[in-house]
């Protein structure tokens, strides 16, 4: 407001709005503890959501989607099948994949599975906190459970790298969200403190990210974007909070009510390594 | 409010007058994603709910139960087959059982075990949208994800000739929900469209009916009186709603709250096809 | 206030603080309907909460934990057996079980495998309610769905003979929530009654005690604490609730605020047998 908005921001508001004209389906191969929770962020960011987790249709429905997460929230040997089946289907069909290795350094299960699925398929776009980035990119990180208690000591450079070698946009979430290419790295500065204190806002993040990337080809923008929607419709719903139930309600509210425009004044997205004309020109 | 009230009206809330006083149980078999929801609604329509999706007590636990519910949103095989042996068990004790096609449409193993479970049991109501419907009776419907994109063109007679021909009853739910047991076709005109940006508001419905069809043995007036609540309780909370998450919080709320008196008065039921008197005459 | 506020109430709110300042992980294999739920109430509480199911990790992370729940509310072979994995687990590393037997009673399957737990493991606390309590310790009740319909005459008695016999902390939760180490009988009295109109709230209430079991080797003093939280929180959310689910939100935003002082002010324990200094002298 009153400053100048990057093109960025005026092409993340360009997705929002493209968004809700195509109305996407999102598959997803997710957590069952936040399931509902990211059914309604698809869905209030103006895509469609579908849940398909048995081996036996995970192909059938990935082929009618136009992303497909990959979330090892709460993985089993059935849901794994499913996710390389479906992984496989999208990437002969060029369907972006967005992973969330929840938990990967917790268990072996949750690391050699991502692994192998970084492995195995090409994923599009990896998201996680600083200990799952970390611990995937072989560059420290602690996990306990499912929560980050140490991340790598330059989270920049470790997703920058990881983006490299992988081929693919890394996402290391926190109070700065780090995307990388490979090349540049961006910097998302939108969120709220009562993020931290919900379950799933890190697979709504991963979500939201999804959604984008149905529909925005240049994967280091529609990360940025996704991440930008919910972190500003979380600062909005600050606003309205009471604890963090009521910031949940608020927030999957602000989702839905959340317009181009409003993105593109309040997305706060920062060249932190790389010309900032790069990423204007970009995919224009 | 003035005009005169159907005896249908006073029927289906007879009925909700009886789900309260005899606190009857509902079993579900049903949608990962959504589980928590129709918990609820079960419980704050006045009934009990119990989730058991193993095979190993399917049975067991659908004899205790007065409604069984079949949703196939996230289906799997071994939920699949707890369908079956629940649904024979139910049969045999005379438990009506209540269909949720979802997704009949979007993959095979969707659409072909919703017809098996038509072929094989004897399924009591099936509840669905105009996709699904159109896709199960065989006259066109597309469904992408779970969310219907196409349905027949005449609705009422594809869900009156569904209904004649399968010797059940068919609610095909929409802006205007259309309920068939193969001669009469009814109306139910309350919900608001706030339903539609919620996840999981289709099968609330499917719970809403199978909890009146646990007491209510015409099934076209207990298909009627669930989705009458859920329309009334949405146009209820709607007042209240400050975005589809809060809204909700509020459908929630007023389900609990919603008296027969209130029922009686704000459901809209109509004649669509079949003769007035017949309606209000059936099981007196 | 005014009041004289026993050593129990401090010392539970002391836990509470310790909760707070070492962020305990809690393992939960856990009720597929409620699972949201519990997550938070681990959250908002101060713990951290992980869910991991599968049989292939449930040791792993079994061992990065400091309390296990094993939930029983939707049992299936595959979580049956990974209960046993994580339990066997936490018995060897001396981290405590609390056992929800939900729907014991019901069928078979649950009272079982409820059964199977507490003779092949070391279960630290058993928290149901009355039909359920009342069915493991072959003393009467009845459960329809995971309801309990009728419990034993004497709960009390029958809470500290159970406890007796197994050499573990019973609770069995109602109006008054009996809490027995085989000794002592404790009462909690807080509460209300909109925890009965919402799904999911014994889940909460073990996944409470669970909580305060991590970081309070009193395993008595554990399970009033926790129970004293939720019951408190409770008291507090009702006086913003509007309906069953706005009730629900008001309690989890309860739970995060609750302050260790609170607690000591607003907890209603009671001696129902036993002398009161024992439990004030205990553990200190």
């Amino acid at each position: 407001v009153g400053e100048p908005i990057s093109a960025t921001h005026y092409r993340i508001a360009e997705a929002l709005a493209r968004i809700r004209e195509q109305r996407p389906l999102v598959h997803h191969i997710t957590n069952a503890v936040t399931m509902n929770d990211v059914a309604n962020v698809t869905l209030h960011l103006g895509a469609l959501p579908v849940m398909a987790h048995a081996p036996q249709e995970a192909a059938e429905m990935t082929a009618l989607a136009r992303a497909l997460v990959l979330n090892l929230g709460t993985p089993d040997p059935a849901r794994i099948e499913a996710m390389f089946i479906a992984g496989q289907r999208a990437n002969r069909a060029g369907i972006p994949i967005v992973l969330d290795p929840v938990g990967a350094g917790a268990t072996r299960l949750r690391r050699d599975t991502a692994l192998r699925l970084l492995d195995e398929l090409t994923i599009t776009i990896v998201r996680g906190n600083a200990g799952e980035i970390g611990t995937l990119a072989g560059a420290g990180g602690r996990v306990v459970g499912v929560q980050s208690v140490e991340g790598p000591d330059d989270p920049a450079a470790v997703s920058r790298g990881m983006a490299r070698e992988r081929g693919l946009v890394v996402a290391l979430t926190g109070e700065r969200d780090l995307i990388s290419d490979g090349s540049r790295v961006l910097g998302v500065d939108n969120g709220h403190r009562w993020l931290t204190t919900v379950s799933g806002t890190g697979d709504m993040a991963t979500t939201a990210v999804a959604v984008f990337a149905a529909v925005e080809p240049d994967h280091l923008l529609a990360t940025a974007g996704g991440l930008a929607c919910l972190g500003l419709a979380a600062e909005r719903a600050a606003q309205e909070a009471h604890g963090p139930a009521s910031f949940r309600v608020a927030l999957l509210d602000q989702l839905y009510h959340l317009t181009p425009e409003q993105l593109a004044a309040g997305a706060r997205i920062v060249t932190v390594e790389g010309p900032e004309e790069e990423i204007s020109r970009a995919h224009i």
